[in-house]
């Protein structure tokens, strides 16, 4: 695999490039496309500052910025080396989105930059998606980025691995016939994956979700290892237990894996988890637990982030349909209802009947995606 | 003309897009450009850092960088305006350079914010091309960004104006028999574009140069109006003169206007000049004399930088090219000797045979531009 992929990729050399719309560049087009003509438009954009949107490229461009602090599961590895992973999500954004999706990898991991620098360049764009930036610095950009610029932004880590982690629960839970409310659900690792994880499980109506970091559990009024989306988590989640996972994990229902740790969980702590439990070990590029063992160990429903095994849940099923139908519906905000909104659709798109422990979560390249999250956000745009 | 090219902009929308390499995105294909093998590519990048440029694309990719403070003959219209001509480049560098050119329009005029972004976005890129920011601050950042960045800078108003300006004239010369050596030019406009023009033709062996800005004649110890490239430019040209256009134009060959001002040129001006005039209005949109009038009123060789009219003197003819070949040649810094003999490759681009005075500069579709080139630039390293 290892092999095959740097072939691959030294093969194609690069796997995006800036095409041109238009190929005959007669002196009569340039004297349109470039000078004199141009200035023309230039003109209608000062004075009809919204044309910019039909007049240039600027309504189908996404920046995917980078500062390469927390790539995958390698860690800190710097802005060069995250140049293929930007690469790979903008062909995603391309083929199922149709947009225009440009890395930006930065040489700077300083917060205060960072922001400045997307500020900067909003212009060329309609949305910002965040990628592979260490938490919890990542919350602060966002927050502060959404503050400042007038076209949304999309914590991709946080809010669309929350997404796809909720709907393929969602359906998980129908076969398991289990009930949201009702539920134990763990959830290891508190970057800003486990953070959107948290909010989005309460605010779709989880009662009893336990959260831990590398400490353990996260608890009201804990003293170590503790930051400001930490304690906002602890308030809305766990209302008692402390410890580690082999002690919380009893009776739980559920456990999601987003911890950046490799076999993380062990076939010991399954056993010890509620009848027919499900896992999302969903660390990237190696799970919380290997799904063949997992499966051997007990476990009813296992899905991973990885495209090798069934059930993927990976946020490449949710950014490109996301960000078009918010760029489509001229949406500026992505708030908590639209997360939940782009859950229940993802997990309508496979019909009841069709659902099955190995087939929770539509393939990335399930037509009925991109019209189904287009329209539950046009109602719920409606019911505003 | 200006609706034509609105309506058109509109039925684009957009003239560039980001297009993927890879149609199919199978599973199988999937876990190679996305996760989890291209986690093996970055970890290639890290081990060795110079297969950056073959694992991705970035030793492809341009960025187009602007303010929007100096745009075309615009003046300060800001980023947003600013787009669709860098969309315009991006076109021509696709068509006639094969290059991905990202543009970047910045909404901030801070020289040292500037300076800072484009050394935190470098490494996507493989050379900047800074375009349409105000001068002198864009001299300022030009020389900031050579010390700091590892990849090359180019300054296309000035450095690529100066290449196309200096190659026509080499033509134009020879048409009329005169020596570069021995003429007297008069180059009006004291920007980036005058600058460059400036130290290009004393460079190339101009020994009598009059250069003017808004205030006049430019002058060794003038007092007003002055900043150091000014100071700079003032050592290298105008021996002896003041005083205003219509005075020093007289006895003249050639006149170059990089002024910004539309109609600067008068017919009376011109009718003091030496025989056989060469005038060079650049100015775009609007050149500093229509060139019928100019040929009307006696000038044997007109050039404007519009694709409007013959003797398109525009730096799309070198922009494109001259950013191909330093890829491909892996130069470093862009100094005055290849801007020296990038000008000489164009020029020599039209065989002797095939001069004219309606023929003085090649067409930017001329197939033997880009091999030219890149041969004069090997030379060039070779040599040193």
């Amino acid at each position: 695999m290892s092999k095959k992929a740097i072939l691959l990729h030294r093969k194609l050399q690069g796997k995006i490039f800036i095409e041109s719309k238009i190929s005959n560049l007669s002196p009569k087009n340039l004297q349109l496309i470039y000078t004199p003509g141009v200035a023309s438009v230039c003109k209608e954009i000062i004075k009809n500052p919204e044309s910019k949107y039909v007049l240039t490229s600027k309504g189908n461009n996404i920046a995917i910025i980078t500062d390469g602090t927390r790539l995958l599961g390698l860690g800190n590895v710097g802005a060069d080396a995250s140049l293929p992973v930007m690469e790979g999500k903008s062909v995603i954004y391309r083929k199922y989105g149709k947009l225009s999706a440009f890395p930006i990898c930065l040489n700077t991991t300083d917060k205060k930059k960072i922001v400045g620098i997307v500020e900067a360049i909003e212009p060329m764009f309609s949305a910002i998606n965040l990628e592979d930036i260490e938490s919890p610095k990542v919350l602060e950009i966002y927050k502060q980025l959404e503050k400042r610029l007038k076209i949304p932004v999309f914590h991709d880590d946080g809010q669309g691995t929350a997404i796809v982690t909720l709907a393929g629960l969602i359906n998980a839970l129908k076969i398991v016939k289990k009930n949201l409310s009702e539920i134990k659900i763990i959830v290891v690792g508190s970057g800003s994956a486990g953070y959107f994880v948290g909010k989005l499980l309460n605010f779709a109506g989880c009662q009893n979700i336990i959260m831990l970091d590398s400490k353990g559990v996260i608890y009201k009024n804990r003293k170590n290892n503790m930051n400001k989306y930490k304690i906002e988590i602890a308030k809305i989640t766990n209302p008692k237990e402390k410890g580690q996972l082999s002690e919380v994990i009893k009776n739980a229902d559920v456990f999601i894996g987003v911890s950046g740790i490799k076999d993380l969980l062990k076939l010991e702590a399954i056993k010890t988890m509620n009848k027919n439990p499900i896992v999302f070990a969903l660390t990237n590029p190696y799970p919380e637990i290997n799904p063949y063992d997992a499966k051997k160990g007990g476990v009813k429903i296992i899905a991973t982030g990885s495209f090798l095994y069934k059930n993927t849940i990976n946020n490449a099923i949710v950014f490109p349909y996301l960000m078009r139908s918010i760029l489509d519906l001229k949406i500026q905000k992505i708030t908590m209802d639209i997360l939940y909104a782009t859950s229940l659709a993802i997990a309508k798109t496979i019909p009841d009947q069709k659902l099955s422990p190995n087939n929770i979560i539509p393939s990335i390249e399930n037509k009925a995606l991109q019209k189904n999250i287009t329209k539950s956000l046009k109602n719920l745009k409606l019911q505003e």
